[in-house]
């Protein structure tokens, strides 16, 4: 099983577990990732931690992490940009590869733009701050452009926290125009680095998804490829016939 | 945390999470139900179990209930209808309340039939054998009615197998007529005793929905009551403002 940490926030975890059965090659029950996954919205809020000295969630975090390897998971992943803060730190003694999603987002963004074009950047104010994307990015010759604050205080946080409260459609229609701003900038394309945001765009179906890198469905497309390659799985490619209706039999 | 035995199958599992999220009255992440969810496809298969003496899933099911308890669930629930053919087994020497989905269905029906009245089931034929509804619905003094032979064969069946294989709108298309079949025969209600048709119907945005009891999303509001109670949180029912505006700082 891969065990997948969150909760941060719920609705963010549940997108994520729907695309995680999207991106597997499945045609049947058998033929999905098994996962274990603790979605607790209780873990301390990551933003105050970063911004404001508020409690850490590492303790919370690192306890997850060995509740989820104590039960029998094999790897990890946790759809939450933010807690990416302490991946380093959640990663460094783990017995298990514990996947990243901001390599997994940065690995997509080289489909979309060439090492040396600009990027960018839609996240909570404490993913901008404490740098969560910022080596990775670097690492492979982006440069990172931010939102304006403007954008960031009166479109991205409110969308975030409409999203959380179940307001998707508003959350979308509040966010396209910053996306746009970045886009007018010069960004080739934009990471969606806040788990929550590609929910919003995706319920309004808006265009501007094409431009930009949805980190949950990165993170799944690399779990689907983890669990394949540990276990050699073979790609279905052949159709399946839809089965039952040779085996029924009268009660 | 409530412990959610899944994966059979794993879109199942995700549609019921994505309703518990609905459910919930939640202005933030604080206020959702902490989950630990297992979606494992590997438990043996249910229907061959019931009626081809096949493998019993009841040792994985058992496995499995008492991982999630040695995690820390305080409650369980398993969004499958045809597992509840062992819930008596799983629930019997169980340390924590397991929840029912034929419980919670039957609560939901009260409220579209009335004692004596007729009710439609559509589940697998695995489910009809193992008559995992009867008892509960004589207990309320329903009727229960079966789908025909031919309607099993040709539509309930091949419209499981097409949801377990990513094509839910083949599968709505395949159901409705089995589900007008019964409604035209007497049924008050149909219960949607399988956790693959709700997502079936939904994904047409079928107007036969209205006369069904979605089994899922019964389990879902049982386990958000369940959570309320136990915590006595006090439900929210003022609008919340959207946070961040005030509270954020530059870098």
């Amino acid at each position: 099983m891969i065990g997948i940490l969150g909760g941060m926030g719920p609705l963010a975890t549940a997108d994520f577990f729907a695309k995680l059965i999207e991106e597997t090659p499945a045609q049947c029950d058998e033929d999905h990732v098994p996962v274990l996954i603790q979605s607790d919205p209780r873990i301390p809020r990551r933003p105050p931690a970063i911004l404001d000295g508020g409690e850490s969630p590492l303790p919370a975090l690192l306890a997850s992490r060995d509740r989820l390897i104590a039960a029998g998971a094999v790897a990890l992943a946790m759809p939450c940009n933010t807690a990416h803060y302490w991946h380093a730190q959640l990663a460094a003694d783990c017995p298990v590869p514990f996947l990243s999603i901001v390599d997994a987002s940065c690995d997509e963004l080289s489909t979309m733009a060439p090492a040396g074009s600009r990027v960018g950047i839609i996240s909570t104010h404490a993913t901008a701050v404490g740098r969560v994307f910022d080596a990775a990015l670097e690492a492979r010759g982006y440069v990172a452009m931010l939102p304006s604050d403007d954008d960031v205080v009166t479109r991205i946080l409110p969308a975030i926290a409409l999203v959380k409260s179940g307001q998707a459609e508003r959350a979308g229609r509040l966010l396209e125009p910053a996306i746009d701003a970045l886009l007018a900038r010069g960004a080739v394309g934009v990471v969606l680095a806040c788990t929550e945001t590609p929910i919003a765009l995706d319920t309004i179906k808006s265009p501007l998804r094409a431009r930009c890198v949805d980190t949950t469905r990165a993170l799944a497309r690399a779990c689907v490829r983890f669990w394949i390659e540990r276990n050699a799985i073979p790609v279905r490619t052949e159709p399946v016939e839809v089965p039952h209706a040779t085996t029924f039999r009268s009660p």
